[in-house]
């Protein structure tokens, strides 16, 4: 059977995340609804979709990898086609090839991006409302730029990772992490944050956490000594609370 | 009873346009939902609000202005954060400010700002869709850039008018009018037109008109010379359809 590589695009809000959830089969997710959509074009022969990462309830991609098998052999551009025929709006391809029969985007992940957007203002536009996140008190900006430096490196991330996982190593390498602040979009009196976190993976809901770490120093609540203490604690109950889901998206896989 | 003034913000997409619908109460309109908002923080008194523009069905707003009646009268910043306590979230209140009693909305309105945005590109993202309009096909953008010029001026938009409108006039001046591409936010190929027009009034569907005879210019279906014509004979058969309501805001209101 070929095996095919899609590029994937989603809006994370009416989905409980990326993976099918065994227990409850009737919950609505981005491999669920794929995976119904390749069944639907092979004539209802069972697909199982793999993923270059799990996304959380509300989380969306613009990049996320997926690879499966084909009973039948189509021609990539037509398949991303006849996918984005049958698939819900909220989903997308946008591209398709023909990979190698070992080919698995979760092991041909070297690297990923992932992008957070955080409205700061009194009222946030409810044009905004699905795809960032909001605060109403104001952030100490150089203070939030600051403290974004504290993840670069290769650490044990064990403070900043959801339980439930089945890691074998909670330690990540980040190569990159960097907050600004701009204007809001046609926000009167009101920035955006807009931080970018590149590594060569991340634990569950370790990114709302470096977020939940940066709006804990920017609001004053905690100091950037503050945020290494709680990294180097390896202690979930020394780090802040993470960021809402529906800032965050997937936007890149590097192979 | 003092009159209030408050600037709105709203994602269109729910709503079945501005204005109330007499004939089915049922409807969702933004009036309506701001209606009852103010009624309910009125210990339910009927509260009536005129808005200074009738936006249609799943066009977006970040500056309509409204006005109001009050039969108590609330410090306007209180008035603002208690409005946002009651309504739904795709309805914000930006600001509020008390005005004297012959005060109007719409006949304060010297000028209004629109906005269209409209990703051009064979897949859309779907984060984008609900606040971008979407054509598949490329659009020739030196010809587009310039039909957008063909709007300025004090003219006759007959052409441009969805019937049914109670207006004595279809004579409008438009102040400015362009058209600009840029590369589409994160959607590798494709680009996106942001197309702004301001002007002393807007007949019903007129701005979405304008961006239908733009598209219609983008892929060859009209020339410059076809529009300018297709204005002259003010006849709506001799115009382009309109283009999707989802890539229209209202930005502004000048008064």
């Amino acid at each position: 059977m070929p095996r095919y590589r899609v590029t994937l695009a989603y809006d994370g809000t009416e989905f409980a995340g990326w993976q099918v959830q065994a227990q409850s089969a009737s919950v609505r997710t981005v491999q669920g609804v794929v995976e119904e959509a390749l069944s639907r074009l092979s004539g209802g022969a069972e697909v199982r979709v793999a993923g270059a990462g799990r996304t959380d309830a509300g989380v969306h991609a613009i990049g996320q990898v997926a690879a499966f098998d084909l009973p039948a052999s189509m021609v990539p551009g037509e398949l991303a086609r006849a996918m984005n025929a049958v698939l819900d709006r909220d989903v997308r391809v946008l591209d398709a090839g023909l990979v190698g029969p070992d080919y698995s985007p979760r092991r041909a992940a070297r690297g990923k991006l992932y992008r957070y957007v955080l409205d700061v203002g009194t009222v946030q536009l409810p044009t905004r409302r699905r795809h960032a996140a909001h605060v109403r008190f104001p952030l100490q900006e150089t203070a939030v730029v600051d403290a974004a430096a504290v993840f670069v490196g290769t650490h044990d991330f064990a403070s900043l990772a959801s339980s439930g996982g089945s890691v074998q190593t909670t330690t990540r390498t980040v190569r990159r992490s960097v907050a600004a602040f701009g204007p809001t979009p046609d926000m009167p009196a009101g920035r955006t944050l807009i931080y970018e976190v590149e590594g060569d993976g991340f634990l569950r809901k370790m990114v709302r956490s470096m977020v939940g770490g940066l709006i804990a120093v920017g609001c004053g609540a905690a100091s950037v000594a503050d945020l290494e203490e709680g990294l180097r604690a390896r202690d979930r109950r020394r780090w802040p609370a993470p960021a809402e889901a529906r800032g965050l998206t997937m936007v890149r896989v590097d192979e």
